[in-house]
């Protein structure tokens, strides 16, 4: 059950247009009850794809029009200077102005976080926000950041990665007390660059609600090792797009090799409620949504391409971190961080 | 067939010692009739454990006594000083001798990279050396590289490692004009920091036996977009090792799918051979095997936790480099760099 809040849509974005979105918000308005929900995008399109459902959603589903919308492809700081017109702009600007909690988009990820940036402003302490995403584990489920919003981090970003990713992990999660690591090429001391170097040990003296188990490696995050992986945007968006490739490659594999012979064929047909499990555990619109963490307001990026399934999914995700009073516990560990810091240097 | 060439092994390496070894290379005389083999380590275990094969191998097998060994753990600075009565550092030194073509070790790997830069030297206008990979694809294989043994790189190494790998893709794989991708975090010209785009630059411009298709991203390695994946060390292991965690995963997940129910396992009982034929497929001793490319000599280290039938793959895989020339096509391919980069500097 959620309590109040109202979820900003930008009902624009993404490879399939409003129609998907439309028809994720009519899932999200059952599953969610007491949520109410600002669609911002072409009015008449949107009343025309809400149809007979306008009425019984009269008192939940506001819709502003936006004239324009930011194209998949274009340049995050042309959006940022053309586009305060667009159904982007206008959904982070209903967080701004406190009429929506949590926002959620389909679209360009570079222009929706340069315009987050813009607009919310970064948490006091932090210097750059990150996108965190749920990433799947023998154990369940861990939460991988940053993936793909800084190119190159220095040792002070990897901390705000983890102080964010920790408190992601105990608000939205659930965890207690989140084990945290730092993705490297080895987990001995010596291993690494500076930046992940330096950052273990800004890690190991700083007083958090977390336990920091050093470096651990690639084959470490599907293990389920830790629940919180810390790395930068470079590295976490290659690990994240090769994992996805390499889960499509083995089920390719497994469908070459069922169609081997007549008897395979029949094991799989047999099997086929179990294969069918096993597509639905890999279906990466389950665990939907890039999470922007860093930010004065709860943003979610979902994937560009994705269907009505993964838009609801990603708008559950928003939901649970407004719920979840995230950024509340990353201003209060910030600050933990940031007396352990002082307190390093007095010394 | 292969033609006549001496592999020189480092018998000590590894975590499960010497037997292993002695096993895989039973396998090796059998498949490469004509390759002659000499063992390093510890003259009376190696003896006793060729055993009764000894008066077989007579003429192929030579046994070279070490009276130390290079601990997994080592590190390679201090291997490096303190080595040279070493299994591992004498295997090198039968490459440098002239004694043997290649040499393959599942020992230390900064440590056999160190010896090795140390006793072979790095080949003319390389920076340095990287280790490659191969990787299962849809399509096939690729080759990635630097898989480890590179942190950092500039944008000249890694087109270095495109010279190298493109010359291994020709001359072991006998792909004609492989196509060679920058592995980013997207395709788009703007995208990634300043060594890959660097790089691209001057791989657009140089005039090499392949074709170099641009940016790719993490899901194009196992999609098979390229031949060649070149990134620098530390994106290139947790790619490896992600990827390994991934398939894993997977595996987990069916394996657990196909016990739910005794439709499901009546159906995977049928199935078993697909499911046989999908783990050999993903079986990583198939491909085992991290060759150094950059060095004046053939050097493959194969996985430290492996068995008999990886370090025979590890050996056919030297074998294969020396038999395709690779260090030729290498010497020849940077030349063609170099050429182009000086008619660049002179306009």
């Amino acid at each position: 059950m959620s309590r109040e809040l109202t979820v900003s849509i930008d009902a624009m974005g993404g490879d399939a247009g409003p129609s998907v979105i439309v028809s994720a918000l009519a899932r999200s308005v059952q599953r969610h009850p007491k949520v109410k929900f600002i669609l911002h995008g072409d009015e008449p399109m949107l009343e025309k794809l809400l149809g007979k459902r306008r009425a019984r959603f009269a008192n939940r589903v506001a819709v502003r029009h936006a004239a324009a919308y930011v194209r998949m492809d274009e340049k995050p700081s042309l959006a940022l200077r053309r586009g305060r017109n667009t159904s982007m702009w206008r959904a982070i600007e209903s967080v701004k102005n406190g009429d929506a909690e949590v926002v959620v988009s389909a679209g360009n990820t570079g222009a929706l976080m340069a315009m987050s940036m813009y607009q919310l402003g970064v948490i006091d302490g932090i210097s750059r926000p990150a996108i965190a995403g749920l990433w799947p584990t023998k154990r369940g489920q861990c939460v991988v950041l940053d993936i793909g919003a800084n190119i190159e981090c220095d040792a002070d970003q990897l901390v705000d990665f983890a102080v964010m990713g920790e408190a992601f992990a105990r608000a939205v999660l659930g965890i207690q007390r989140p084990t945290v690591g730092l993705l490297n090429v080895g987990s001995e001391e010596v291993k690494g660059h500076d930046a992940v170097k330096g950052a273990a040990q800004l890690l190991r003296n700083a007083s958090l609600p977390m336990e920091f188990v050093g470096f651990i490696e690639g084959d470490d995050i599907a293990e389920g090792t830790v629940d919180v992986v810390v790395t930068d945007g470079f590295t976490g968006n290659i690990a994240l797009k090769t994992a996805e490739g390499t889960a499509k490659l083995v089920i390719s594999y497994l469908r070459s090799a069922l169609k081997r012979s007549l008897l395979s064929r029949l094991g799989a047909f047999l099997a086929s409620g179990a294969l069918k499990a096993l597509r639905r555990k890999l279906d990466p619109r389950a665990s939907n949504g890039g999470m922007f963490l860093g930010l004065n307001g709860v943003v979610v990026k979902s994937h560009g391409g994705t269907d009505a399934l993964g838009f609801a999914s990603a708008t559950d995700m928003a939901i649970g971190m407004a719920e979840g009073a995230v950024n509340k516990s990353i201003i209060a560990d910030r600050a933990g961080v940031q007396q352990t810091s002082r307190e390093a240097a007095a010394r």
